[in-house]
């Protein structure tokens, strides 16, 4: 283990996560008298609302992502440093990585939520989640091979299982991978295929509450369950699925069970903290929910540890309502703002109100004229909704260039229907390194 | 094995390779009476001579790929088939993949080449050639780690071999990718780093021959040599590497053996035919070279087979000059253009002259403002050869959209001086992939 070199003269602000809470902290101190280290796995920031839109083949990977390194290169206080948080040393105030430790004056945690598979993570390989640029194209990889095998498949049973895709989790994500997929099936693919209609593609959209969207308001919900119909997808509320085995899907509506062959099941249900909840309840004795999310104060610190702040989709925030903040961007963006000020203050003898979140509103898309945006007072769906879905997505696009291309690719593909992002990629290069490794001679096999 | 379940009455023509010569041969017969199938392993087409910008940040792979279903939606004759070709029988006239076997009147076959280590296959994997989108994204990873690793390390001597780079090959792709590194370390990243300065990287580009871009006029590889020096990159001719072995590469020049010590090394040397040459020899009795290219007839098909044709880098064609021609794009576009035309003619009687390659030039880009096109007559360096190089490669682009969004990236870049697409990706989802197979319970570790 190597310790650090520097230093420590300033006072040292460790963040880990280079999320929306991660981000906005390390900018807020900027022109701080601090020194900031920000600690990710990853080398880039992920837009994650659009991330369906990678996944469903609009939109590349480094459209919706910039590096950190670049973000941040402005700030000359503050480093980047790759690498995997094992532990947290709350008396020595240390974070231990996998090859180093860095010690901090400030601990700012902000390393998100994955889905919950409700404790039926066998499901988790047959029906993944979308959080990471990863998941994306393994489920881009997905819908694009289920067309592809079915325009193959001469069994029509198989082929009408390979044509059903099920989405369970009726929140944006759920609702915005159906809109996409239906959209898909029904428009942009529609020449491409010879022996297949993809138009008798079935979505399957499995929602436990009793609509979809619960954040926004119930005529929104109404809304974009007619938009999701319209495209072609089917909505079922107040729906729990029991099982998934053997490409079947299993669910129960009221007391009636129903089964559906599906060969693309996608997940876009319930909230698990990041580990990192379990370990800061191990070293500092903080409460977590049931979802694993430290439970903070209403300065976002933990008890007791006033110089430990939990931000974003990990932390749970109580103190507004009486539900938890919901896990979205401008959540954690408000966060990492009002931690990033505090600390200021703070070193200044200060301090700041609690932590309040501004809800600007919420949104979702649905597809092309059709979105719901939900402002409190202001309601919009259809055509105006949309327009607004678009500009607030490209404001919010961190990396100016990022905005512009993601702007030209919209517009592109608005006029072509096109959707240029099709690739199928990844499965060869797990093919190829086992190839590499059992038989070095014969490379690549047959190239076709 | 399913057998084709289509009656097959018209001429049956089947591709195998969606590269630019199978593509431009299904292209060429998209109004021919005839029924068209393009086999590819992969759903896309790639833009090859622009790969190095992916692996080096600049585009993103669907900048330069383009679905093969969409390229030939409009082509209603053509199905695209998505599968592994195995074996080819010559006399029922079958192509035989992995899950099917498709009928055959007419063959092309337009598999490709890789890169050879010269019996040397163990430095495969310490030094990756740049053919798939998945090669691509590897040294994309490799590069970019390799600075953060530098970040992180306080060891001199093993700072300096990861800021070290060492690229073997000076072709095209050798030199691209030269000139693209070199264009990071000093410019891109030059703000990026806190620990580190870039501008100490090392940029070794090792050459056979006596001069890069031995298939250009003199003149040109004098003109390359310089840019890539002016850039900061090391030039060395008549140099052959010896050996690779534990981050060290032992060259020769002259009787003098040296050593360098990088972690980056990166392979663009030599041809290797796809193993399909390998198949058609032992099938139809075919003559191969020893880089495993077929020798075809003067109208590309196989002696004593005039229905199997073999084009693009796959081929080797010695009718025209003494030299086969080069593994370039152009070539494979022509001959895939004169293959489509043949099977034409000879349906309704007719044939046409021996194929023959019209050289329109060639190209390379070293950096920004710095490229060298050899057209014969006309030889252009620096800025209006790097205006030229962007032009033609814009021109050539297949799909419509992807020629504006790429245009609009470079345009971006050359004013920003920005690479959007440094993302480091592949890794964590085989890290993953590990994890779920192993402990299911502990999902994503600390997501950080």
């Amino acid at each position: 283990m190597v310790a650090s070199v520097e230093k420590n003269q300033r006072h040292q602000v460790v963040v880990i996560g280079g999320g929306f809470g991660g981000m906005y902290t390390a900018k807020g101190l900027a022109s701080a008298n601090v020194d900031v280290t920000v600690i990710d796995k990853r080398n880039f920031h992920l837009f994650q609302p659009l991330l369906y839109q990678v996944a469903t083949g609009t939109l590349s990977p480094s459209d919706i992502s910039a590096p950190l390194r670049s973000i941040l290169s402005k700030s000359k206080n503050t480093k980047v440093l790759l690498g995997e948080v094992k532990d947290v040393d709350t008396k020595t105030q240390e974070v231990i990585l996998n090859d180093r430790v860095v010690r901090y004056d400030t601990l700012v945690v902000a390393t998100g939520a994955n889905h919950s598979y409700f404790g039926n993570d066998q499901w988790k390989e047959v029906a993944p989640g979308l959080k990471t640029i990863e998941d994306a194209l393994e489920i881009r990889s997905r819908i694009f091979n289920a067309f592809e095998a079915a325009e193959k498949e001469t069994d029509p049973q198989k082929r009408r299982a390979l044509l059903t895709f099920v989405i369970v989790g009726g929140g944006p994500t759920g609702v915005e991978l159906s809109g996409a997929i239906a959209e898909l099936a029904n428009k942009t693919l529609q020449e491409d295929f010879r022996n297949i209609d993809t138009s008798e593609t079935k979505i399957l959209l499995l929602q436990g509450a009793d609509r979809v969207l619960p954040g926004m308001a119930p005529s929104l919900s109404q809304a974009a369950k007619a938009s999701l119909e319209k495209l072609g997808a089917s909505v079922q509320t107040q729906t729990r699925v029991i099982n998934i085995e053997n490409s079947v899907v299993t669910y129960k509506q009221g007391d009636e069970l129903h089964e559906i062959a599906s060969k693309t099941i996608l997940w876009a249900a319930g909230i698990q903290a990041s580990t990192m909840g379990r370990i800061l309840g191990l070293r500092t004795g903080a409460e977590c929910d049931r979802a694993g999310r430290v439970i903070v104060e209403p300065d976002l610190s933990i008890k007791g540890h006033k110089n430990i702040f939990v931000i974003g989709d990990l932390a749970n925030f109580s103190h507004q309502n009486e539900q938890p903040l919901p896990g979205v961007a401008p959540v954690a963006t408000q966060e990492g703002e009002y931690v990033a000020k505090l600390i200021q203050k703070r070193l200044s003898g200060k301090t700041i109100p609690a932590f309040k979140y501004n809800d600007y509103g919420s949104l979702a898309m649905i597809g092309q004229n059709a979105a719901v945006v939900d402002l409190g007072a202001i309601k919009l769906k259809g055509f105006f909704a949309w327009i607004f879905w678009l500009l607030i997505h490209i404001y919010f696009l961190i990396e100016f260039d990022s905005k512009f291309l993601v702007m030209f690719q919209w517009a592109w593909n608005y006029i072509t229907r096109k959707r240029g992002s099709r690739l199928i990629t990844g499965q060869e290069s797990l093919t190829l390194a086992k190839v590499i490794t059992k038989q070095p001679t014969i490379e690549k096999t047959v190239k076709v």
